[in-house]
């Protein structure tokens, strides 16, 4: 026995990878923990993944269905995808090998609301989840779990898997214990019931995870970080961003539409959401609280200045500076932080009941205020929706926000009509750019177009989009949501036949 | 006083409908009682046009902003549009003449999910709502309000509105009294708490409206019929879908996923609904629930045959024969049926709690499961996403249903890219046209197309869309979600040019 797996029958399953790894099979469905980069399994995937290059290499087949919280890392997505074991994959990706390889029509992927995975394959409608590998920071003389640094759908994984292989990560801060709130209380329709929950810093559940010893069949032991990205200072766009942003919850409050603390804060991933969080840092607001997927460092920051009480998230991605702050202040952080499994996280319910200000990123908006998360040029999948359908649909205020161009002003982030549509403009209140804020709240589609326009195009683009909106609104079919057809898509037919959405003609032409 | 007015302050304040629309004033929020047809006010509108009409030929300016529960009836936004009298109309509208106004750019309209207006209002979105006109059944001895055929928006009109005019309509059934269950405990973040509700059955407020005295400024006596439109028999195209439908939740039964007696059901208006309303009546189904939005002759019948056990909506729309099987078998009914505010009714905790089994219209859909239910080649408005989208995004099965072509032929329901998306292949579980039933539930993009393609489109349009899924899967950029950009919206194009999205060489191509 180890200090960090203490109950004697889990240790007598203690063994290498590479044997753990056997017990997986071609075709099976495999839950995986993860979310975000963090708390995934470290080494089985990478046995695995040699093993499946050797089955492959004696011409059989060998590939399987992966079911993660969220994100991993490239030692399970990216090790996986690179010997073509994976069949289908669900939900949300990030790792480039694995992204690659959907882009080719090389495996299925299959996007799914992050809140809504669990509840799915406890309906039945996967099937059977063969084996969960789920890393955990403990296992305690109960044989209870401590998890690690991301719960995501660890709890159903091992609810619902036949067998059950354990990572014990001791890399995994001790400081975790006693940080989750794992909510056991799930019945399925017709027998479901509230949760009870009406704080973001309530309790309703348990702090460690359950597993039947008789469904394990392997214990492996890791010493081994979290994909933890270097933190990017803000950049000046993510930075104008936060600051539009900022400004409009100050006139929201003054219009005593939200408290001077705000409502509960969710905030997606990358550096539009920590330059927001610097921003909140350095402004008046205090007493905030989060209930939100992730905790990044920027959010790290406001707990540890004392002007975020609170934040329930369903996992952490901290960067290696992130994770020194973390440890430095963990007894203070583990009264502050609380992790859940992303079923609660990201549940309709509680996103609705605490009214939370949902910010999160996108790729594109129209002038009607659709909003594309996932797809570039409407075809090829960036990473995937994750939770911001959770909090935008439910939302007190759901915002989505990016700098106004990409590829260094190539790409226009506001289109005539969006190539894929995530977030409908029926769940979209507010677009922020680097130019500006359009509030789009109680708007007609005519309207809204008016607002993104004038608050949040970049300039180049602004004539080339006012010229489509006036023949648009003189030639369209129908004057409720004016569009011209056979145009509405063309700035992304010509960005994948010139490089550039630009048309230098259009400018001209309004001279 | 009168047997429907009960009390004699609300009595005092009895006067005509011309004289009570003067208290509603250019440029006021109007907050109006109606959904589908039923329950909206019958006189005060039509006087209020009258009067906007004299306004306007002194030529002043006279136009309001109107919000209701959703669509109601000529008598309000048919005459009210017809004087140009609505600046904004928000949300569900099916009114000919107020739809032919918004699709030639001539007023405001905003759709926003039924079960969110209420809300919004109440957050203070929308600024200040500045007058009431809520239809009743009844006032009470102690003042407090018998709701009408439709609860809709009521309770937040008259707790938000400065002035409360009520039409007493003698026409709707007492027997309506006690049937309703308005939710009073409705705090706003941060102060929200569960909705305590576990089953549709389940009581979880009062049987009456309140509102105060002071803020009442008209009482009108009316004796007039909700729009109750003749039941049609449903067509073979709305058989096959019901048929289809039922075949799948057997198979889902006999898989063990949904219980016997189903789970509870929402079930749009129209045709198809009734169709499958009749199917049931039919099968071996028993022991069912609704909880939804709107009862019609369908879901009536099975609540008489006793198929249904009870169905919780927030208004009625019945035909004529429906008002006269309702008043038959009231006094069962009674026991059978609760009326709730549409932001109970819809409310995304309490559709995912329950696990409701979502049954839906659509206008198209495409090959990926995106779904319009809303515009008419992507720009002109039909009726709006009612409560559509409340449902598909938290139901236990999100279904969505539609003849394989429209207007005879012409038009595919099928299409490669949809003009305009209300429901995002996140949301969709099963398409079902009278060709067959596409099960989508876990299905990446590409298997999502082959799917549809064999179980959903119409002969006619095989080909041609085989051929568009063939050229995007080896032409498209991102092999993820295939598409041609130039061509993706080319069957609406071509329908607005030629009057039909059938291209006659496209089948001969393939021979």
């Amino acid at each position: 026995m180890s200090d960090r797996i203490r109950h004697p029958a889990f240790a007598a399953l203690r063994m290498s990878a590479e044997q753990a790894a056997r017990h997986i099979r071609h075709g099976m469905t495999v839950g995986m923990s993860g979310f975000t980069g963090a708390g995934y399994p470290k080494a089985v995937p990478g046995a695995l993944a040699q093993h499946i290059t050797e089955v492959h290499g004696r011409g059989e087949p060998f590939r399987i269905r992966v079911l993660t919280g969220a994100s991993t890392a490239p030692e399970l997505d990216g090790a996986l995808a690179r010997v073509d074991g994976i069949e289908l994959r669900v939900p949300f990706q990030s790792d480039p090998e694995l992204r690659s390889r959907i882009n080719a029509g090389q495996l299925d992927y299959m996007d799914i609301h992050l809140g809504q995975l669990a509840e799915k394959v406890r309906y039945g409608f996967f099937g059977k989840v063969d084996i969960a590998v789920v890393e955990v920071t403990a296992i305690r003389e109960d044989g209870s779990l401590v998890p690690s640094s991301s719960v995501g759908n660890n709890k159903t994984w091992l609810d619902m898997a036949d067998a059950v292989i354990l990572e014990v990560n001791r890399w995994q801060p001790d400081a975790l214990d006693g940080m989750h709130d794992i909510f056991y209380d799930t019945a399925l329709p017709p027998n479901r019931t509230p949760i009870p929950l009406t704080h973001p810093g309530e309790r309703v559940g348990e702090p460690y995870l359950q597993v039947p010893l008789e469904k394990v069949v392997a214990v492996v032991e890791t010493d081994a970080p979290d994909r933890n990205s270097p933190f990017k200072a803000p950049d000046a766009a993510s930075k104008a961003i936060a600051e539009h942003m900022i400004d409009f919850l100050r006139f929201e409050v003054r219009q005593g539409r939200i408290p001077a603390n705000l409502l509960p804060i969710q905030s997606g991933v990358g550096n539009i959401a920590n330059a927001f969080m610097q921003g909140l840092g350095e402004s008046e607001f205090a007493g905030l609280t989060a209930f939100t997927e992730v905790i990044q460092d920027g959010m790290l920051e406001l707990l540890i200045s004392g002007k975020m009480d609170l934040a329930a998230a369903t996992s952490f991605s901290l960067s290696p500076a992130g994770i020194e702050r973390f440890l430095e202040h963990s007894e203070m952080l583990r009264k502050k932080i609380i992790l859940r499994q992303q079923g609660v996280s990201n549940h309709p319910e509680l996103v609705r009941r605490l009214g939370c200000i949902a910010l999160n990123g996108m790729i594109e908006a129209d002038i009607y205020g659709n909003v594309n998360s996932t797809h570039l040029m409407g075809t090829q999948m960036m990473n995937g929706i994750g939770g911001s359908g959770d909090f935008a649909r439910n939302a007190y205020l759901s915002v989505f926000m990016a700098p106004s161009t990409a590829k260094n002003g190539l790409i226009s982030t506001i289109v005539p009509m969006v190539s894929h549509v995530d977030h409908t403009e029926h769940d979209v209140s507010v677009i922020v750019t680097d130019q500006g804020l359009a509030d789009l709240r109680m708007l007609s589609p005519k309207q809204r177009a008016k607002v993104i326009l004038e608050k949040c195009v970049h300039p180049s683009y602004r004539d080339m989009l006012a010229d489509y909106i006036d023949r648009a609104n003189s030639g369209s079919y129908g004057k409720h949501t004016p569009h011209l057809l056979p145009e509405a898509l063309s700035w992304h037919e010509r960005y994948l036949v010139t490089g550039s959405m630009f048309r230098p003609e259009a400018n001209q032409a309004q001279d």
